[in-house]
């Protein structure tokens, strides 16, 4: 039997070496951060390196990093509240805080109004569009670009970058809005004063230590062209999904994609049976984000672009990264072209 | 030069050996929890034996488990919008959230009016003071008693509790509110479905495995008697202590306490003071909760007791664990006495 190959990574991304090297390491310090005492001040030090580390391969030298459980936990703390607008496109965790009216071309890009009122996404999770920020814009969900695209949080122009861990090789359940120094950011978790006072709670230390060796480890593979052999194995699979069948739509194949993200409607064949057909095949892919998987409905994302409801229905998203070779997208493809011709004929 | 002697258990604990070994084991699996596929099913796999465990420990076996970042994410889930009443003795996270007006005995007991509308700690962090809970409390914060005191959640009669793994022995940056199942709850952090709609965001997969791990652990522990040692060990220092100076007082000494916690106050001797100067000597502790360390203030939890600015400017906290040992405490007490003498000397 071959060997299962995991193509979610905009779902998460398995974690890094360097990232587990580093969460291991900080096990063996046993202070709170918090404390005045020796095995505090190890603590604070390891958590001030991180968050320098992070804010080094976000090209935010200066900035602050304020750390939060996880880029829902920062939507929250960078959106509630405010009344900004977003476009449907964006994560249901930004959307929850906006009014999401904003429109979206066909090719996907959103037309922002009012730039220090909205929140726009530098990438997104299940088409892999990437948006031209405006400048002055207010918030920018940067979870899905940051690791795969170059970014220079200081010459963007936002605000407020919203970023996760465990999208780059790092792990689940930290994340962190990065901001432009000074900028006010009242908490929403109350209580000790951590985080200059923008976040209260103990520091999640071992999960910081793991999102900094992986955000590192991310700029340097960049810096590498890693992510452009990425793209060249997506373009592959793009190229051998879209052979299989004349009528499957390459969404925003017009559009700038993340490297590494494809999204195919396969017209007569349902996303989730999709998504179904290729795990029982020995392949990790999905319909939609995660975190509304299991719900069956069709993409709000694609919905928004233009695309019908059945046509958003039966679309999926593949996602890889770096290790994934010319060879393991070749037999998805073969896979996915059998089912999907048994799909339908089926139908017929 | 001899070994530092780490004494603040209260603030966090060092990270349990069997809280390791399940964090690099979960490091292994890489889906999404979220997600439908065989990754994604494992990892949910993972989370829901934690789920069960850790209610388990908390003799909470039937009633839901709703993680969150820790017990600071926890307060405000539980308590934010609610306008229950506390006192001042609770941690500032929990007080965030309440109107502190009840009253606290000398001794530290706090007397709940409504509980139905209170919140009320099971132990305290600073003093050890632990509370009789009232049939029908709203919200307990068993954070500081988990995994030192025999709980069990379903025969406490309160309707929530919050608990944080960092106490434990787990790691710092994961907790959980338990409740009774099927209470309404309505999530502070929206987006995504998880935590049966409870708490958006991706689950921090690591941090509930060394949170599952460690419960369990300190269960066995205490099934096995190890705080019984650990009082008998915190006694001898107490004593030793006590006899340092005639003025010196053991904070709660009459009340039930934690098995681990000692809170002195040394007339003469600022808290903050005795802190650095124990520091310097090799010996971690603290001068009220961790995450008010660096503010010089007196400690809120002992002026609601009824000591005075002065006095209450004067505690520290020795907060031990397992594994520390009869010699270690004396060889605390002796270098404190001597550090005391000296203080006292210098100020006359």
């Amino acid at each position: 039997m071959a060997e299962r190959l995991y193509l979610d990574w905009n779902a998460t991304t398995p974690l890094r070496a360097e990232a587990k090297a580093a969460m291991i390491a900080a096990m063996e310090l046993v202070g709170n951060p918090s404390s005045v005492h020796a095995e505090g001040r190890a603590a604070k030090g390891l958590m001030e390196r991180a968050r320098a580390d992070i804010a080094a391969a976000l090209g935010a030298d200066g900035a602050d990093v304020v750390f939060t459980s996880g880029a829902t936990e920062g939507a929250a703390l960078a959106l509630a509240g405010r009344g900004f607008a977003c476009a449907a496109v964006e994560h249901d965790a930004v959307a929850a805080w906006c009014d999401a009216s904003l429109l979206v071309t066909e090719a996907g890009a959103v037309q922002v109004l009012d730039p220090a009122q909205s929140c726009l996404q530098l990438a997104n999770s299940e088409t892999g569009v990437v948006q031209d920020l405006p400048q002055g814009l207010a918030v920018s969900d940067l979870t899905q670009g940051f690791g795969k695209l170059p970014i220079a949080f200081n010459w963007l122009g936002c605000d407020m970058g919203l970023v996760s861990a465990h999208k780059l090789g790092g792990p689940k359940g930290i994340g962190a809005v990065v901001l432009r120094q000074g900028l006010d950011l009242p908490a929403q978790l109350r209580g000790g004063g951590q985080e200059m006072g923008r976040r209260a709670g103990t520091e999640n230390l071992i999960g910081i230590a793991g999102f900094a060796a992986a955000a590192k480890a991310a700029a340097q593979d960049l810096a590498n062209g890693v992510w452009e052999e990425v793209a060249e194995i997506r373009n592959i699979l793009d190229s051998a999904l879209s052979a299989a069948a004349s009528q499957t739509i390459s969404v925003g194949k017009g559009a700038s994609r993340l490297p590494n993200t494809l999204c195919v409607i396969a017209p007569g064949w349902r996303g989730e049976t999709q998504v179904m057909a290729m795990d029982l095949a020995g392949f990790a892919v999905s319909a939609g984000s995660a975190c509304s998987s299991g719900k069956v409905r069709a993409s709000k994302v694609l919905r928004a672009m233009g695309f019908d409801e059945e046509a958003a229905a039966q679309a999926i998203r593949i996602s890889i990264g770096p290790g994934v070779r010319k060879e393991d997208v070749l037999r998805f493809a073969d896979q996915w072209t059998k089912a999907y011709q048994r799909a339908l004929s089926r139908a017929a």
